[in-house]
């Protein structure tokens, strides 16, 4: 066994493109935690490619679970030393969670934001759904704030179960807050609470498959999007963003995690983001975090998982990197109506 | 006098590609600093094309220099508003900077480095050189920690004014760590503290114009390198770094900046990383912090200034972003030698 063989197992039987530096992202997980749902959040890959991983090392002598607990054995061990691994570590900043925003001013936003929140719809696994923390909503608010994308701009929100239109419009700077959602729970929880609070914000229940209404094209200058990750999905959702945005220097945010898709994945999406006339100005990985969905048992992963847990409500597991880009060129996007199911690929774990 | 005709009589004069987004951050710098070191930092564009907007905004009648100072004019106040512009804030973490990483773990390196770095060589402009505050230093070293590219690991600096090499080498965790610099003091200061400092550190004079060493090519699993930035120049640096990994997984660390590249050039340099088989992991704006470097007055764009004024030492006005890249599949880099001056484009401003 060596990591190579390793990430070629794991590509084999899971069809994910793996790296044997992806094998010592497992084994520095396992160095660092016993716990599942922490070996998962740590390793940075796939969950489906964790699963695998863990079994092949099971295979190979090198992990075994007791108690619910994941631990590597005396040959594992042995191993990480002569690869010289080191526990995974974060050194994220305690008082900003690593994300770099001082989002304190934001302080009475977050108040009513939270009261508001209190009353959201859960999530649901039919839209693939699971919201972010009420922290990670307003330290989003902030990091785009900062980036002169909120005041006086006009913001499209696409999919938001994470409720970003509603924080938006209450710190009172976007001159035009709009959002669609295929979910009609969405667009009418989010038109009920702007209505109780005097806010401005316009709804639309819409199916990103289909392109965005004419009059909602080219007329944004930011969008915001948390998109499903197959990649057909993720690319059908940053599609539909950018084509909303007026021109150059219009400026889109987008999640994306680790745990549905692979760097081979991310490389594949920002190759097509540049090809449409954008650029990266920032991707801070693990901004995002997300509060814990009810359907964990259901979830394609679960089956795969060699320790059956479910994660506690305060043990956040699921994080995403949060990327900005910026138009430099006119758009180059060009995306008709998609047909299907845009949620799976073979890397995606929650769906 | 709208942003379109600001953006595009800018890059009439330079030659920089620029949007009107542009022209609003550049007033938006001035809702919120009067001082031009400022201006140019908040201001997120090139140097030389804040300089050219400051003049085109003179002539306009939006903005007037008096006492050294910048100010908008009740015209410009008037067109801020229109514009519903407001004063560029950075909300960045007090803690970390913004930069997101705890270095407070690196208490005794960031000390042993103090000490070293006092004696260092004064940067010099024949070889475009600048380097970041000692903290940045140490944040980076963390921030190559917190992503398991230093313990265990082979890692090669190209060009290391910043002595990322010695701060590497004393955390004691990586296997191996080399350093290349054209400047002969450069590896010749590092020689010598690391075997004052009993660290083993591989010392090379050596011009990045011409490929590496074949005994430095595909051996290392790290490479960190902050390019000169004409676009040419940074592809050299960041091609030469690409060819000293050992593989998919392998990871880069480049600094890019704002003051001498335009997003345009962002995005070039973007799609070229992509299609040499890397994935940008992480881009994080304003991570470094550069002490101000004595040849001032010599740099390309001192004429150009609206204010002559000498940055004071305590007033840090030039940064870069922080990128990590890392390979997806074996690298496609093929680089021979280049020729000539790789340190000028027209967006350079420090050279």
């Amino acid at each position: 066994m060596d990591l190579a063989h390793l990430a070629q197992k794991v590509t084999e039987r899971t069809g994910i493109p793996l790296t044997p530096r992806d094998g010592e992202r497992i084994l520095a997980a396992l160095l660092a935690s016993e716990d599942i749902w922490r070996i998962v959040e740590l390793s940075r890959i796939p969950i489906l490619a964790v699963c695998a991983g863990l079994r092949v090392l099971e295979e190979a002598g090198w992990v075994e679970g007791r108690h619910g607990l994941l631990r590597l054995t005396p040959a594992g061990e042995r191993a990480c030393r002569e690869l010289r691994l080191a526990p995974a570590q974060e050194l994220a900043c305690p008082r900003c969670a690593g994300r770099g925003v001082e989002a304190s001013l934001l302080r009475e936003v977050a108040e009513r934001f939270g009261r508001i929140a209190a009353g959201r719809p859960e999530a649901r696994q039919e839209y693939d759904q699971g919201y972010v923390t009420e922290e990670t909503t307003i330290a989003r608010i902030g990091f785009m704030l900062a980036h002169g994308d909120l005041a006086g701009k006009d913001l499209l929100v696409l999919g938001d179960d994470d409720l970003v239109s509603l924080a938006a419009a209450l710190t009172g700077l976007p001159r035009r807050v709009a959002v669609l959602d295929a979910d009609p729970r969405i667009p009418s929880f989010i038109a009920a609470a702007a209505k109780a609070e005097g806010l401005a914000i316009e709804t639309y229940v819409h199916d990103l498959r289909l392109p965005l209404p004419p009059h909602l094209q080219r007329v944004f200058d930011t969008f915001f999007c948390d998109p499903t990750e197959s990649l057909r999905g993720f690319l059908v959702f940053a599609g539909r963003g950018i084509a909303a945005l007026r021109g150059p220097g219009g400026a889109g945010y987008l999640g994306l995690t680790h745990a549905e898709a692979s760097l081979a994945k991310w490389r594949a999406i920002q190759g097509e983001l540049l090809r449409w006339g954008a650029v990266l100005t920032e991707l801070r990985d693990a901004f995002h975090r997300y509060a814990n969905w009810p359907y964990v048992e259901t979830m394609r992963s679960w089956p795969h998982l060699p320790v059956k847990r479910r994660p506690g409500l305060l043990e956040p597991w699921y994080r995403s990197a949060l990327l900005r880009i910026e138009l430099v060129t006119a758009a180059a996007v060009d995306l008709g109506p998609v047909e299907g199911d845009i949620f799976e690929d073979d890397e995606a774990g929650t769906t």
